[in-house]
């Protein structure tokens, strides 16, 4: 298993890619994010955005399932995460744009209380364009080699 | 409707109020954040939290979803979003809790390239024991009363 120990700075991971299907955009919209321009092509033809685009909470949600498996092929042993420091929406994902997410660890450092440790983590998440339509910048915990709690 | 031009810096909304319930939960997070404490009640019960808890990106959704309908019932000229500044998940949220989301302006600034405006917005969301589980800061853009694009 890779405990907090395991993490270092600099690490890049690929998380993996995966294609926005129109209908998956509407489902996710029309229970969490029912604006126009995300639930109706018509309105969203019409809107600044030129056409459907998928809710920025939904794409967070895909890298988020995508991170949980990278975790889950390298056996991480993650703790959940206190936040995120920066997330920016940077261009709109549309209906069969494929997203493919790419982390890298900043920093790490160990609680002084509980037996986990932190790490910060910037996340790029890129178009089959190349280009970069989602940023997050987010803390992760992970259990310590040697928790008493895990 | 409400344009840019009619919000104003220290308003404060209160978006609503949702109960989290265990089936939705585990839903969100078998789709979407398939760590073992969101899906599976034993292992949550011997991690760190003692027990389930909601993916912290479900509550920004449900987040979402309140201001969504509370912009509706204001009739607000919402256009989107470029991003989150912070996001911290202060608490665990667990199955039958009730958050509340209330939201005040930070500050507004008109966009100088397109007929929109910025808001810098705090929503605080709280449980039914008044403890705060998730600040974000994000912005959120209007379409301006006299936009050209609207």
């Amino acid at each position: 298993m890779r405990y907090f120990e395991d993490f270092a700075t600099g690490e890049r991971t690929t998380l993996g890619s995966h294609t926005m299907t129109e209908a998956e955009m509407l489902a996710y919209a029309r229970k969490y994010d029912p604006q126009s321009f995300h639930i109706d092509a018509d309105a969203a033809r019409r809107s600044i955005f030129g056409g459907l685009i998928a809710s920025g909470w939904h794409t967070c949600a895909i890298v988020m399932r995508l991170s949980v498996e990278a975790h889950r092929r390298m056996d991480a042993a993650g703790a959940g995460s206190p936040g995120v420091e920066s997330c920016r929406w940077l261009k709109p994902v549309r209906p069969g744009d494929t997203v493919t997410a790419v982390t890298e660890v900043l920093e790490t450092w160990p609680s002084r209380s509980r037996p986990i440790g932190f790490a910060r983590r910037r996340t790029e998440v890129t178009n089959q364009h190349g280009e970069t339509v989602l940023t997050l910048v987010g803390i992760s915990m992970y259990r310590r080699r040697d928790g008493a709690g895990a």
